[in-house]
């Protein structure tokens, strides 16, 4: 946290834009500017990255002016722009980043949002609806959303157009009096202007705060339009410039350390291979002498949570029935209930192939009104999800008010698969257990109910599943070459799956490991889990 | 519009199905289905269609039991599933259709719908609410929206499932009976139950006045539910059998149609572009004795409607800044009270390459609140948008309400750039211009404003404009290769443009052809044209 007082930084960063620039010297100072902004949009267009222009402050220092002059001068079709007041109906049934998060642009676009997250932080502080410590709480919010971007490569240029009580005032008068632009004059800025100096010592401090190198912020004074636009074209010229050399420069830093943290991984993986092939063949020593011990078919001491299940659980048919029953009435009665208190919740499943996780669900959904939920299949991203972040689209999934949504395997495909297979950088994946506790405490602090499950089987059962799909014929199509081939990196998913629930497990949102051998006793589990998290909530 | 009556169709589809069918006997003849419909599944991944399954009726008939076993049986991966309740906030927004058109399953997979657009026509006629006049005209909309996805391919099967009153009632108390299932059976469920007869009037005048080759009624009782399970299955294994295969011989047929309209289509361009080089020859001879008519620099006896504007229309400079000023007043507080009157409008912007389309659209925004409109740039569709109706990208982008979206380009491209360059077939862009007529009509029917523009400009101002931006730097990224091509079909698109004028003015959303050779000119008819239909609708 920045320490620096308000005084210092205006210190630090002097404002001195008084003097007046004719549009003549204006002209011939911003038509190169304009050329090299549109060739740098040109070469974006090849980058991995966005461009997210914040702008910020007063709208009558500039905001949307500043806005409309970008989109203007650059090539719209690479442009989102986007402007914010106070939530929809339907973004206020979501937690507060949703509408951000849905806006973003793609990569090699820029986005141009004038209003963002700061503003209700600001506003709330300097109306004194909040107090400073839930003023710095909402501010931590916005580094870890500013944080997950710019890992993921966006540029942030946030800019603060401000200007003094006295000018502001003038221009609004000006305005006022203007036919073709009193519409823009509101009750809203008049109180606003009477708020002036708070307004101004709330934005302060969050830019102080919020000052990191995910997201610099650039205070702009609005007082004279061409300085101002001068000021805001040189600073994205030279930090996109900059930034496009950096990312350039880091891939191939990235490219190196893969294949180093590539070697170190696979050494870990042998060791610990190592290990299980060990535990299995002590352990089939003991079934030998003692048959009659299903339990204890994987070694429980290879120190990987998965190995610790009892796969042996069931449930008999009789049992199962009974148990079927009673909780399918409670959950119908509790879904209900949740659907008309307008809560929503997520539940979701990750597990091996064939693990059971189709008919788990299938057991739940019977239980259930078809309008409340949807089910969400998470297969490989599409064309428009890959030029998002990999949070991005369940971000468009996420339910409204006192829906459901149940999505077959999740968000965690990133440190599961996209790990294992290589898709995602060890640095992309590492720091996806921070963004995934982080996303899911978003959604838990709105109420959200969050539900996960790992359904577990032994390879033994797994091979059997495979072995029953390719001769029964309405399953075969459950079965594909994919499925033999992940198979193959059982050992680096137990240490994928081991490493998740350890950092991912939280208080609002842990994870519940399903013995999943016996589909009766897995079913039971899921539902009387689930009814559980919904009692809590309620 | 099929005249018989409820009995005469009874008659023709008689419903006995009221014995028993075993457990046992069930499977034997499901399994080998299932094993069928996943085989369909699969075929139809790879066809240029998609499939929508359609379950009305009462809950307790098996409505959702109906939906679930489908879902259940063939690969979710390729199923899209939807129930619909009452509207909620974001939907009751927009257009009636819209969540219906969002939900749409992409081509090759099966969209199971339970509740659908007759659930309010139905019940509306049944509850009294409306008259069989209203009734007939909602059922033409319904008509006209199942039509359009059948034109493009899809295959529409709608079940009603009905039970008769006293085992409807059976069914409900016993359901109540049942601690799992009480939940199901709601206040709603028994006045439904009290209006059985009425609402089953209502289904049987529905399904007779739409059962068309767009969109079949399957009538299935829904006493037995395995029986029920078993017609259901049958029918889609059936349909979706002879619909492939009708498919594929369509597609043999179009090929063919495509090449005897396209030797059609080019001898008729010929006609009217000898007749167009006649015409600009004269044009050139007569100005060569009266140099000072710039009106006549095209043939204005080519019979086609842009040849008939007059481009020498201009305004001069301080004429443009006096209204500019007004217009802009005028605009910002017409916008202003819309938004606060909750009335959305659409803006679309069409016209040859160079045409001005992005200046005019800036004056206009520059009259707005940033956060009132959106600016959708209309470029190629993405993958995903591929493999939907080609209106599906356009309902997504519809306002909420008191917002305004501007389209640059737009569905007219259907009729415009994917005709002229063959990306339509000719049956396609035939048919489109009823279906547009038909999509605006629902937008103006809920009280959207629609304002098109064509702005035009002569193809020597084209040219004089494309030479302009290929000698200022900051211009260039404007001018691509593929302008220069598009002007060597300036023939065949006049041909277009003319058609599409004439085909899709309706009184509700007409075209406004904008003299654009003037900027200023076309500028200032863009906003007062804007202004008028603001006037008009509010």
């Amino acid at each position: 946290m920045p320490k620096t007082s308000p005084k210092k930084t205006a210190r630090r960063r002097p404002v001195q834009l008084t003097q007046d620039l004719t549009r003549a010297r204006f002209d011939k100072l911003a038509k190169p500017l304009r050329t090299q902004l549109l060739g740098l949009q040109d070469q974006l267009k090849a980058e991995d990255f966005s461009v997210l222009l914040l702008f910020v402050g007063s709208a009558m220092a500039g905001k949307n002016e500043s806005l409309n002059l970008i989109a203007e001068w650059l090539d719209p079709r690479w442009i989102i722009t986007r402007a914010y007041g106070p939530p929809t109906a339907e973004e206020s049934q979501r937690p507060e980043y949703w509408r951000y998060w849905r806006d973003l642009p793609p990569k090699g676009q820029i986005g141009l949002f004038a209003g963002s997250w700061y503003h209700k932080p600001v506003h709330d502080l300097a109306n004194g609806e909040i107090g400073r410590r839930k003023f710095f709480r909402a501010l931590d919010e916005v580094r870890a959303f500013e944080r997950t971007l710019a890992a993921d490569g966006t540029l942030i240029l946030k800019f603060w157009l401000h200007m003094d009580k006295a000018a502001l005032k003038k221009r609004m008068k000006a305005l006022e009096k203007d036919n073709a632009n009193s519409w823009r004059v509101g009750d809203l800025d008049w109180q606003h202007l009477k708020q002036h100096s708070k307004l101004r010592k709330a934005h302060e401090r969050a830019a102080n705060y919020t000052d990191a190198g995910d997201g610099r912020w650039i205070r702009v004074d609005g007082n004279d339009p061409r300085r101002r636009a001068l000021t805001i074209l040189k600073t994205v010229r030279d930090a996109l410039t900059a930034h496009i050399k950096a990312r350039r420069k880091r891939r191939r830093q990235v490219l190196k350390a893969a294949q180093i943290m590539d070697r170190i991984r696979r050494d870990r993986l042998t060791d610990i291979s190592a290990n299980l092939k060990k535990l299995e063949r002590q352990s089939q020593a003991a079934a030998a002498k003692k048959p009659s011990s299903p339990g204890a078919q994987t070694g429980a001491g290879s120190g990987l949570i998965l190995d610790r299940l009892d796969l042996s659980l069931h449930l008999g048919t009789e049992e199962y029935q009974r148990e079927l029953k009673e909780r399918r009435a409670d959950l119908g009665m509790r879904f209900r209930r949740q659907h008309f208190a307008g809560k929503s919740a997520i539940i979701l499943f990750e597990g091996p192939d064939a693990a059971g996780k189709g008919g788990a669900i299938r057991r739940l959904t019977a239980s259930m009104d078809a309008r409340d939920y949807r089910v969400i299949q998470v297969a490989a991203p599409s064309e428009e999800e890959r030029a998002q972040h990999y949070l991005w689209r369940f971000w468009k999934h996420l339910p409204q008010a006192g829906r459901l949504t149940i999505f077959d395997r999740s968000w965690y495909g990133r440190v599961l698969v996209e790990r294992v297979e290589g898709f995602a950088q060890p640095g992309e994946w590492m720091r996806a257990y921070d963004e995934i506790v982080d996303f899911e405490r978003q959604l838990t602090s709105r109420g959200l109910v969050v539900v996960k499950f790992w359904i577990h089987i032994s390879k033994d059962e797994q091979f059997r599943r495979f072995k029953e799909r390719e001769t029964i014929s309405y399953k075969k199509w459950k079965l594909t070459a994919e499925d033999w081939r992940n198979r193959e990196k059982w050992n680096e998913y137990s240490v994928a799956v081991d490493e998740m629930v350890a950092r991912t497990s939280t208080e609002l949102a842990p994870w519940t490991l399903v013995e999943g051998n016996d589909k009766k006793f897995a079913r039971i589990k899921v539902m009387d889990t689930v009814c559980q998290a919904l009692r809590r909530a309620s």
